[in-house]
């Protein structure tokens, strides 16, 4: 179905099932001379594997990514680079149970009707497992952002279930399990994934993702706006069920002399736009949210049929993330900077990086 | 750039500014033998033009499109289709006020940086008004979707700055200017667009858009699922801050327990899904919100700069949508018929139209 | 479907019937600031014009190019460009004679297969009118290639029929209704040319384009190489049956000694290459040549089917090219633009316009 | 620089340098339900593969292909299918002597200047061990045609040097080294060679490749002609400097009347066409012709310029094919699988499978 691909001049294509043999991608376009290892790849993978805490499943997953090609000396050389993780943890597990069952809430029921057959261990291809390669080819968009053009792309988790984040510091995210950048909510968090863990219930969250350093420019006025490939990239995300760009939703209600961001020559005097004006990039943050559903797979027996359309009860034992959202935060960076990075060169490849004469407003404070 | 076309096999590119001679469009990839008139496309621009209410800009456009190509003798050859609207409603009205500024909340400023250069008439390539030949295009698709698979693709205002609707009636939509389904609501919102008009202000809107009758099996699994496309597709519409699919942001404080559609034998129990699970349609209603922001337009003076940098106040006047969401719907409609329409036929060259052997779970009922 | 675009960052696609409404293109990608008047472009589309001389079809359009977006002030934006040609010679023309039958070498019979229907009046969409857009946005290609780097696209008549050319002189080229570098093949070509008339008959030719001054580095190495690119373009062309980069199907019998061009401080010793090395371009002339068939619409009568599978036989009246080939050349240097064109704007992309320390070999001298 | 991939909907993703690790693919878009195991994919490369005979290079590499995913209890899944094959042969050699030199008709130049590092050790990505993979691609796709639509895609060598084949006999290509199908010019091809291999020269071939049982109607009328979608594929493979489709240059001399083939119930009188009109699949054998340039890497000293400028001589030792055209049959036949694997899918989408209610004329026979 060619729809594994994402970008237009840097490209990652995946391929991969969780208990597959392996898992990897193909990263085109990426420009040569960038200093790259294996280790800057692995970072964020790290960052997103599977076991790192109690609140997340236990699947043990290296997830130890070998560079295969595009490298030498230690440097890009323009040609695309193979990547791959081999998948280490594949339990010779019965999976009879669930074979013949479509689970509700999963991709089980919509893959039949499309492909008539489907690799039933552990989700096959719609597993999120097969994120970890848009978390290692994001790692090489981020690596090259941040070397040319000073580029950072972060992101945190903004709500978990019903306690959303009151206040964001940077330096505390890092010091918590949930992504969290408020660390007066991590007790509440770690309390309510305990109670949650206890129900056998799971639940949703929203991740914000922003990228700062961003220069004025980026994107296309259509069709391929950058909110509109930051919400396609967002929105491709395994539970992703909505995204928004700066106030989002809240501006439904908002009336024009709230939401514009009127311009100063100190600085725009807020950022409502998140960033982008007309589909194009204003140098101000880039802010980015999106809404994760609550895990599908259930303790808490649930109504399905089977594939000849008998009802049955259907229970998921095993291990899995009671809030996907909590390992969704790497994820969410990488496909950021999957955009921001290809629509870098775009616009390379449209003015030549020629600087038009125009001022330089500083992005609003906060 | 080269980012005006959408679509991988109905494909879509545009071009024309709001003040330019012409808007114009391709469809490419429209299959043979469809029954096409001028008239089939020319009733949904009708629904988007300016000036059908007081509500909206009183600018006057007959938005008359003209089929060039791909239709012989009645039908659709499977040849690219060419479409033109001439523009009529030229007044050579004077720009030097606004040619040098920035207005905030418009495309200016990053149009400026992008490209050096804008055509500032009205807001060129940046005005809504490109959004009829998307309007055109989704008719197209529409119809063909309709006469082959018995989709159908409507819409209505869900949320007119603070007032959101209680109750969907479809039939209640046509009956006001709004595209509103809630009769109870529409005095409201009268009274609502009156105080705003003297206050000179905007106002932000949220659409939704529904596609009954889908097949299961549409869709991407990874990057081009159903819902990233569709994301794309109504997140790259002029003023579009968010996109939900289905239960959307609510599935943030959702658990699994509620936010998981039961299948029974006798159909599903929910759809909190949207209609999309996996990225792949299920055969329920595929639901997609908008949130559309308040009108950047205002003839409140608002705090900008102009080219040089210095500061300026501007004030918008002329004619224009106190509320753009009033006539987006119809804009919505298009998007989505042509996110479907693109998945059905890709769906189409993957399994040659193979009917797998799987029960269809009947839609969830209201 | 959906095949009617060329380029992947200067991207057109084309719409139109030889006997529709009109002809028309989309040039998406092309950057802001070149200056762009109709004229620059109606030069390259008169050099195509049928009418011209007694040795092309009689078939008289004006061809007259309107630029309906893109251009403002006298320079592109960087937003699409839409050109329109209305078709001014439709003679309204009894078809009823071959509508039903399929002419031999005729797109009909593969047309219909593919359809089920088709624009018979003229060839509709596989008339070679349909090159009149590529024409006309070649122009703008060879304007922002000469204007930004000094390259230089030029073509000529290589063979006609039997008669080969034996030198170049691009000066003698625009003073022969040939396009035929060689003054002393002219006579020769018209008493061919002339009996052909008589006979009814018509014949193939040889078309060489040549790039002069691309810089080295252009083309990507595996499967959108430069040369892999060029040939797509050229045998895109109606009635193109072979392409050949540089010295073509005589390397087949060549050595390597022989074949390899050496490369001298002083420049390279010759350039079998044709400009194109592992895809990618050397900075010597880029040389490719297209056979082009002949006609295949004749006055003497072929034997064929109809649409019943009946035997019937055609004859082919009307105004046709006994040579298409004599047309072509302008057809050819803008294909040949359109893909260098896409190629430095991707390789801008790539390395930002980077100039890597690599001696520059100066290209081999005739 | 993302040009690694080919194909719209059935898209083959490619990556790996010829002294790097691993070479890899991904092959997307395969139908679910294909039967599909790596002896099957192991055919046609060990058909290609170096060492088979004192022909070609003597380099030994296993080409073990491995399926990574897409396939499950041994049929595809529609989900891509991940290739890899591990590199063996890495003999750790000293390249010092070519690592600063550019070899004459090599990559070496151009890549210098595209990216301004290359990996030196046996080409890197410019190596023609690139091709493994588009072979193992392609026997997916020939698989896949052969299965569902009975096309049968074969390939011979139809010149070597100044050996040009006077008969084609299926049979024989097996029984020879050099997939020569005219068993009478075996001796003559073996003597040639062993007298070039002593000369220390290379020299240049011909392969033909033809796709049998393609049915009519495949192929898109303007830019992405199946005619125009073989050039480029084919052109797309290292040391390809020519492409014809059917007649090809021969066309340039003939007349109208020769070259048209003429269309009787009973068959097609000709093949001039090589299958395709308007490009468009006609029903009749699909033939291509590709001319390789001899192989550049002599033992005969060569005059050429280092990376500083300065004037060296090149002498390429190491193991080398005197002749690339020997082994290239497989690697033709491949792409042109590739490119009527798409075109099949794609009009599948377009007419959803229609049969069109035309009369079937059989192809002309020999």
């Amino acid at each position: 179905m060619s729809g594994n691909s994402f970008g237009k001049l840097f490209t990652v294509t995946t391929f991969g099932e969780s208990h597959g043999l392996a898992l990897g991608c193909i990263v085109d376009g990426c420009p040569p001379g960038l200093p790259l290892t294996e280790d800057d790849i692995q970072l964020d993978l790290d960052r997103r594997k599977p076991g790192q805490s109690r609140y997340t499943t236990q699947r043990r997953e290296a997830d130890q990514v070998k560079i295969l090609s595009g490298v030498f000396e230690g440097k890009t050389t323009g040609t695309p680079i193979g990547l791959l993780i081999e998948n280490t943890d594949q339990r010779s597990k019965d999976y009879s149970n669930i074979k013949d069952q479509f689970r509700p809430a999963h991709a089980d029921y919509s893959y039949m009707h499309k492909y008539g057959v489907r690799d039933y261990r552990g989700g096959g291809r719609s597993s999120a497992r097969e994120t970890a390669m848009r978390v290692a080819a994001g790692a090489i968009a981020k690596k090259y952002l941040k070397a040319t053009y000073g580029v950072e792309i972060r992101g945190y988790l903004s709500q978990l279930g019903p306690i959303a984040i009151e206040s964001v510091d940077w330096a505390e995210i890092a010091n918590n399990p949930f992504f969290c950048p408020d660390a007066s909510k991590v007790p509440e968090m770690e309390a309510y994934m305990k109670a949650l863990g206890k129900e056998g219930n799971s639940v949703g969250a929203k991740i914000t993702v922003v990228a700062s350093g961003v220069a004025p420019g980026l994107g296309e006025p259509v069709f391929d706006r950058l909110d509109a490939d930051i919400a396609h990239a967002l929105m491709s995300i395994n539970a992703v069920k909505g995204v928004e760009i700066g106030a989002g939703f809240a501006s439904v209600a908002q009336k024009g002399t709230e939401h514009r961001d009127e311009i100063l020559p100190e600085g725009f005097a807020s950022n409502n736009a998140g960033g982008v004006l007309g589909g194009i990039s204003t140098g101000q943050d880039i802010i980015a949210h999106m809404a994760l559903k609550p895990t599908s797979s259930l303790r808490i027996p649930g109504r399905s049929v089977d594939v000849y359309g008998a009802p049955v009860e259907v229970v998921t034992t095993g291990r899995h993330d009671p809030c996907v959202g909590i390992r969704a935060t790497p994820i969410a960076e990488a496909m950021l900077a999957l955009v921001v990075m290809d629509h870098a060169l775009r616009q390379r490849g449209q003015n030549g990086g020629v600087e038009h004469n125009i001022p330089h407003i500083p992005a609003q404070r906060d």
